[in-house]
Parts: structure tokens; sequence; C-alpha cells
């Protein structure tokens, strides 16, 4: 992804290994700083997954991926080491899906570092691969509305709701993309917008009550968005408010599309009823920006996702096409392990 | 309403008129300090609602109403101040029902201070019968969602939506109210809040994200907000993500009302098309307390309202019952002249 520096154009991935290091975008400072996290150690590559230096279900699981890495290199407990990297959060599937991938490779004798290579390249080339399937659904003049950050910062590189918006407009079509701010974190505002604004890519930030004002005015054509878990019969959990833009587009008629690559399906449950559902420090709601917003006292509710239907969802744009959610089970067969 | 200034409770209203001047609290400084804004002229009346020390259609409507007054008094062009005060803001209905009850009314030989005292008081007994007919449509045990802040901040006292919510509270029904927040002025977290807090009544402040995914949940029994403007049919204009909410709410089966006196009610037009919805500053968006939460040189839209259609409504919580959209028509003559 392009990251500008004081004015300087950078090509960059957010996050990379280096010198036995892991290295982050360091994205709780954006979009104000670009500052690099190091991890040493499976320890701070939990932290920085805990402490959502890194995010975004893809990037969790290369973050993963890493750390276990790490651990096998330095020779640690890797049962340890994983079973710590599990902990970090409950939700994105990608975490999971990193950790087992390591571990089997690991077992199988392969050398940790190149493991982990594998399963990043094949990340990016996941998200090379739904920027291509993804872009035809966006015609010239599209109006596109997004949730939370599914770009580059949230996968390595490309993104997945952002990588056919990014193709698009490399293509020279004409498109307009709303950002949804997306409290409490605001990933919208801090990271998409800042995506989208170095990629030279024409949108406008909205509050989250507003995209229902513009879907229904007709300014909305199509709404992509990331995900942090699929399971079997396509319900998906992702950032808290995507439940409701999905059931608004219905409402209006949109197309609503989840892009994501497979190693955020999880082929063991049956439906989102299952899926652990995150709940955060009542602090991200009650304080913005450091300042706090509400009386002292009050108590708030701060969960991290909500799980978005089937029913609701157009289509899963993903490595292997754009699919209905009838083709998941029939995806197990492509899984990486 | 009960109001805590350092540790003592007040009774107070939001608004009044004290020694010619008009008295507001001032709520763009809550919920940290209650501070006293005071307009000696109808100048600063204006200033005081286009700059939201004053908001909510109700209190608009009264600030208004004491606007007009005090330059009948002190014998203004009462033309002049009228319209400086009817362009404040385009949306709240009881901005234009405020300043024509005045006009007539000293056109008619009333004394102006009287005229608006009898103007105030029939919104106060428009929001005690309000919260009596609304009060009977919350169960014990219900949990309530509102959005927005349609409490004694913006009605002088008790409240549209806030007032059954008051009621059913103070005869000992079992009830708890979610917040939303309400980007991006955050009237939910700092005014709403801050009612209930004050009142003992228990809450929690959530992102507006966060509320289709409780409604999912079967967290929320029952939806109360209140209203900027209600046309002959029904359609509703209220706070930016009012229509999100209903059709969230609509989604789960669950009850969407509207509470709101008849001085919001625009018998003049038919539907929600004619509605002007105010589009407000992008620095709203990209600002919070003087911090940047978006890059530099980003776009934002920030419109302030949004349309309801009518069939997403449940009922009309009025001064005159609980009533669904085929009896607006009915309500004109009992409307205020």
């Amino acid at each position: 992804m392009k990251v500008i520096i004081d004015g300087i154009i950078k090509e960059m991935q957010s996050v990379w290994m280096e010198d036995g290091n892991v290295k982050f975008i360091d994205q709780r400072q954006l979009p104000h700083e670009v500052e690099i996290f190091c991890a040493r150690d499976p320890e701070e590559v939990a932290f920085a997954i805990r402490h959502m230096i890194v995010r975004g279900a893809p990037a969790i699981g290369v973050a993963a991926a890493y750390g276990v890495a790490q651990a096998g290199i330095q020779n640690r407990d890797l049962k340890q080491a994983s079973n710590l990297i599990r902990s970090t959060r409950p939700t994105a599937q990608d975490l999971f899906t990193g950790v087992d991938f390591m571990l089997e490779r690991i077992k199988a004798g392969n050398d940790p570092k190149m493991a982990a290579s594998e399963y990043v390249n094949a990340v990016l080339d996941s998200c090379r691969k739904i920027g291509e399937a993804g872009e035809s659904l966006i015609n010239n003049g599209h109006k596109i509305l997004t949730h939370c950050n599914a770009g580059a910062l949230a996968t390595v590189d490309f993104g997945t709701a952002l990588a056919p918006i990014r193709l698009a407009f490399g293509k020279g079509k004409y498109i307009f993309v709303y950002v949804d701010e997306t409290r409490p974190r605001l990933q919208g505002a801090r990271l998409t917008a800042w995506e989208l604004f170095s990629e030279g890519i024409p949108c406008a930030l909205i509050a989250d009550n507003a995209s229902g004002h513009f879907m229904q005015r007709g300014d909305i054509d199509i709404v992509i968005v990331g995900a942090d878990r699929i399971t079997q019969n396509g319900d998906t959990a992702n950032k808290i408010g995507t439940y409701e833009k999905a059931v608004l587009a219905r409402e209006n008629g949109i197309p609503f599309y989840v892009a994501a690559p497979l190693t955020t399906f999880d082929f063991s449950i049956m439906d989102g009823r299952a899926i652990p559902i995150e709940e955060r420090s009542e602090d991200e709601v009650l304080n913005f920006t450091g300042k706090m917003i509400a009386p002292s006292n009050i108590k708030a509710r701060n969960p991290a996702f909500d799980v978005t239907p089937a029913r609701y969802i157009t289509a899963y744009i993903t490595e292997y096409g754009v699919v209905d959610n009838k083709a998941i089970p029939d995806l197990k067969k492509h899984a990486i392990s």
C-alpha cells in the first residue's frame, strides 16, 4: 500500500518479519503518526494483537503465524506460545487459522520462517484475487459504502473489502466511497480514510448514523465490508454495526457483499450463534480521544462485533470468486492447512 | 428536572425567562459543566439556537417564543427579529410554531411576556401528558432504547421520549435504558446519560453501531425517540440515525414509538420528502474536542437529521394520547395557535 510519510510516498505492508522481529505499522497511532512497533518474541506479538497495534482478521492471522514462527526459531515451548497467542482475542477466525497452520507445518518438520512466509504469501495472493473477483461488481459511477477497515492495514496489503475498490479505481472507474467512521474505535475515520486518501480515491467520512440516510436517498449503490469469521451457513461476524448496515442495505435494495479470504471461514461451526463475541472495555465508549464524553459513573456496553445472518448478504467475495452462501461448504476443500 | 451541581440536587428547567433575559443551561458544556447562558435580546437568542446552546425541537420552540417576546418587550422590529430567529435552523417544526404563535398573539394585542408564558406552559403540559400517555407502554422489566436526547433538556422539562421513562421509573417499574451515544454531537452520551444519571435511572451508554446487535439478541423491548418534525402522513424527521433504529426495530419485531407534542407536527406538508434536512459543518465529524480524528484534507458529510417513513413507526405518543398515523390529520384541530 502507499504510505505518505513527510510528503514522500512509500510502498509498505502493515506487518512483516525482519531479522527475527515482527514489525507492525502501529495502528493505534494512525492517522497522525506512522510508527513502527517491533515485537521481539511471541509475548510481544500477543501484546500487539491484544492491544490492537495490529487488527483486522487476516492481519491478525499473519501476526499469529509470525509469532508461532518466532517461538519455533527461538526454541520456545510451542504449545505455550500458541496458547498465549490464541488467547489474545476471541472472534477473528484467522487468528486460529494462522496458529493451526504453523503448528502443523512445524510438526511436519518445516522451517518455521519458511512456513510463515508460505502463510503470508497465501494471504497476499488471496487479497489480490479478492480484488480481481470483486472489481467486476463495481460499476463506473458507483458510490460504495464500507464499514470499519478491511484494507491493507487489516490484511498485510491490498485489503479484502478495499481490494476491489483499489482495483476499480486503478482501472479508471469513477467511484466514490462513503466511509463509516466506525465507533467506538474509529477504524473508518482513522484507518480507511487514511488508506483511501493515500491512494487518491475520492471519499467522504460519515457518522455511522448517516449511512442509512444516504442509502434511503439513493446515494449508495453497493456495500462492501470485510469479515472476522464466516460460518458454514454464511453468517458473518464483523465489526459492530455491520449487521445494521446489512439490514439497511436489504431494506433499500442495495447489494451487500462480504469480502474475505478462506482463512476467515470457520468450517467447524454451522451458524453465527456459535461465534464468540468479544466485549471490550467500557472506556472505548466512555472516552473519545482521551476525553470523557459521558458523566462519570455511567456504565457502557461495548460489544466489538456483531453477527450478520447470511440472508442479508448478497454474496461473498473470495479468492475463489464471488459465491453465495450455498457454495461455502464446498470451499472447504480449498482451505489452507 | 434534577440537576446535580457540586453534589447538591437542584430542580431546574433548561430554558427560562428572568428579568427580561432568556436563560439556558448551556448544552454545549454538558455533562462536565452546568453553565448558564444569558441571552439579552433576540440576536442572542438566535445565537443560542444556531450554536446549539439550546437544542431539541420543543426547547427550540420555547427559546424562539421568548426571543419574539423580547423583541416585543424591547420595542424591536418584530418581523426582523422573527425572521432572524426563523433562519437559525431549518428542520425543527417547533421553531416556526413558536414564532408564529407569538406573532399572532402580539398582533392580537396580547402582552408578549404573558403570551410566551402561555406557550411555555402549553409545552410543559404537553410533556407531562406525553409522559402519562407513554408510561403505560412501558412494562415492568422493559429494556428501552432511546436515541439522541429527547429529555428535559430538549423540552424545558420532563422530555418527550424521556417523559414516559421518568414516570415509569417513578412508579417503581424496573426498567433499563440503552442510550445511543448519537454521533456526531454525542447528545446521547453528553445529555441523555446525564439526565438519566441525575434521576437515578439504570442505563448503559452504547455506540450507535451496537443497538442493532442488542435488538437482535432480544435485549431491547421497546424503542422511544423524539421528533423534530412530523408530517401529515406521519413521516418523522429526527436526529440522524433515527431511521436506522426504526428499520432495525421493525426487522426485529420491536415496537418503535415517536413521542412529540403537537408543536412538532407540521400539518402543512403531506410527507417527509418536503422536510428540509440541515447539513451541518464537516468539522463535527472530523474533529472531536479540538482533535482531528481523520487525516487532514479528508472530506465529510454531516446531515443532522433523517426522515423515518411512517410505516416504521408503531405509534405517536402525544398529549392527546397514543395515536397511529391515520389519526394525525384529526389532531390539527387541537394545534396551538
